[in-house]
């Protein structure tokens, strides 16, 4: 019996390689201040359907649970961000400065690869309505990237405004609710031929055509590509007017980080949302953030050469020669342990040419010979990459095998 | 709207408690050369059904996904264990060492503080039929409560033998289909008045509170306890024949963790099941397993005052006593990141006081001033304890904090 479709197992080198990311992910947050939060993995639907409206039911795993309550296994972090906001925040000092690592769940026709499971790195920022903290949410997403290698030449932030967009609507009176067709037909105007955009844009056509080639003045994104610049970060960003963000909810600055190969679909994406919160927790406060999930990013970052496995689960492997010593062995192992060594030794009788081989198939660096010597309080020590080997006084154990 | 009954959010504090017990529970299993998996947190219904009967579906998360496939949120980790051991165990040479941190599921009758979720140290040691694989994962689940800071006063490990009580019942010819009665009703004996046992087990009832009471000679029990006490770990175990742990499947040694001062429900427990992941996974492989809740244990360990938060959330906050300077400032934030230093900065203009109020509310040792003089290329540094303030090159900057 295997995984459901698109869920994946992470057998020890697929975890390893995902708690390299995490550890990534969580240190460059910290680094700026952000901290960590969680929320549950099931939600009421309606938290779901309150923001995307009744249209998202069809791609997530809903059910009714046995207290007869509609619920949902999350498909994104923002709307739990929100109730907790909502809930609390008058606790916190303002900027909140939040991250988190969900894994999340939609239910996708599956397609080759296609995963029906992701974790979602989400860094937002909250109370904030300068444009420096679009500034300070952008630089978080690039060095975020920067902390696996990746440099200027491998990755770039395009930068757009969607409130330019949002005026430039405003002002050839276009209907709200033709708004988001128009954002559809720019999003896609990159991938689409010309003629197809040039009919979905209508009369609006030669003008935002116009816009997507040539750019426009904003002066938001000159303070943002400034603050970036100040922070020794701005060669990592371009203007890009075909980023909208598909989402209803943006009213700022958006921007979204891809390979500068173009391989790779988005590898984050993000931008302020400053009525969000209002919509959804009845909290008035400005707010931005951005999402950056595992699964392209790891892809990028293998092809890359950046993300390698590690094959050592230990660094030290007590050796038994002989049964008699096996007690004694047992202690020599609890030492290395108590000291923070990752250590082990073998838990049934064997050849110490099979021992030896264990040692190296682990990754351990160090074999400890436990034989009648441990009488005298001495063990001997061999470098496993040499072959050298040394007696050495058990008191010193730790300290020659920390050297 | 809160989340939904018997789920928790984690607020920054309660996220910090936690990722410090995951911490603990994964260094101290990387100390014992374990190494880390993951499954999906939905698996088929049947994987469930399959080790446990019909009667679980009633306190599980299930459903019938967008794909006609029944389905449930997981309850535990063995069962995905199982199937991921079954079909790659021949990549592995034994024994494997694992351990995984998920999240489990269960649809329980609400009780007040009784939750629905909690997450869960798995470890599991298979392939290894020797005693002292018993030895080394009892071994693990003390060093684990260890590395919290508890001693053995703090807690006991409770250490019996099915395989005992099983020889036991065949000698008294007692039907297998019995044998469940008479392990609740010994598991129950301490919590339940003696004529009440009595009258449970009927004519077994003298002999099993005989040995309830003075014990009884185990081979298995001696071997398990001389290997503790090999590893200077003799004091944290007691026999206690009334663990017998209710689940079918176990085969030898069992154990369980409880507080010494008894207020709290099981740390954790477990032991050998050497026929599961045959019946599961059609895999003939010893095997033994233990599971630590985060729930009780963190109970424990802040009654023990052992589990403390911390507030703080950056090292150092950068003060923009002059927003012309603000470009140069974000200069040097960006620089203390890059140096892996926790840094932050006032995202909107604030007066001095108010800037260094939030230095202090969020934790920060240092306050880094840059003004005119980061023209000289020098910053004022002023530590937050004492109120000292030195002017520094920006150089050296990185080192001061960090000595």
């Amino acid at each position: 019996m295997p995984s459901l479709p698109g869920f994946r197992d992470f057998y020890p080198a697929d975890c390893a390689l995902r708690n390299t990311v995490f550890a990534a992910w969580r240190s460059t947050a910290q680094r700026y201040g952000f901290v960590e939060y969680d929320g549950p993995p099931l939600e009421e639907l309606e938290l779901y359907t309150k923001k995307s409206g009744e249209e998202i039911v069809g791609q997530l795993y809903h059910f009714v649970d046995k207290g007869e309550r509609a619920v949902a296994m999350r498909s994104e972090m923002t709307p739990t961000l929100a109730r907790m906001v909502a809930a609390q925040h008058r606790d916190y000092k303002k900027p909140i400065k939040w991250f988190s690592i969900p894994q999340v769940f939609r239910y996708e026709r599956m397609q080759r690869g296609r995963l029906r499971e992701h974790y979602q790195f989400n860094c937002d920022l909250i109370g904030e309505a300068s444009l420096e903290a679009d500034v300070e949410l952008i630089a978080l997403c690039i060095d975020t990237l920067r902390a696996f290698g990746l440099n200027e030449k491998d990755f770039v932030i395009r930068l757009s405004d969607r409130q330019f967009w949002v005026d430039f609507l405003k002002s050839k009176q276009v209907p709200e609710e033709k708004w988001y067709e128009v954002f559809q037909a720019i999003d896609k105007s990159e991938r689409q031929p010309r003629e197809k955009t040039t009919e979905l844009l209508g009369a609006l056509a030669e003008e935002v055509l116009n816009i997507l080639e040539h750019g426009a003045a904003s002066e938001r994104l000159d303070i943002v590509e400034n603050g970036l610049k100040a922070r020794g970060l701005g060669d990592y960003v371009k203007r890009d007017f075909t980023v909208v963000r598909g989402l209803a909810y943006y009213t700022g600055v958006v921007f979204e980080a891809f390979d500068r190969s173009g391989e790779f679909r988005a590898i984050a994406g993000g931008g302020r949302y400053d009525n969000l919160l209002n919509n959804l927790g009845g909290v008035d406060l400005p707010a931005l953030g951005f999402g950056m999930g595992d699964v392209v990013l790891t892809e990028l970052l293998k092809q890359k050469g950046l993300l390698k496995p590690s094959t050592a689960s230990i660094q030290a492997f007590v050796v038994i020669p002989d049964e008699a010593f096996r007690a004694e062995a047992a202690g020599v192992l609890q030492t290395l342990r108590e000291a923070g060594i990752a250590a082990d030794m073998p838990l049934s009788p064997a050849k110490m040419g099979k021992q030896f081989q264990s040692a190296e198939e682990r990754g351990a660096t160090h074999a400890i010979v436990v034989d009648a010597e441990i009488k005298n309080g001495k063990v001997a020590v061999k470098t496993l990459a040499d072959r050298k080997q040394d007696v050495v006084e058990l008191a010193s154990l730790v300290a020659v095998l920390r050297s």
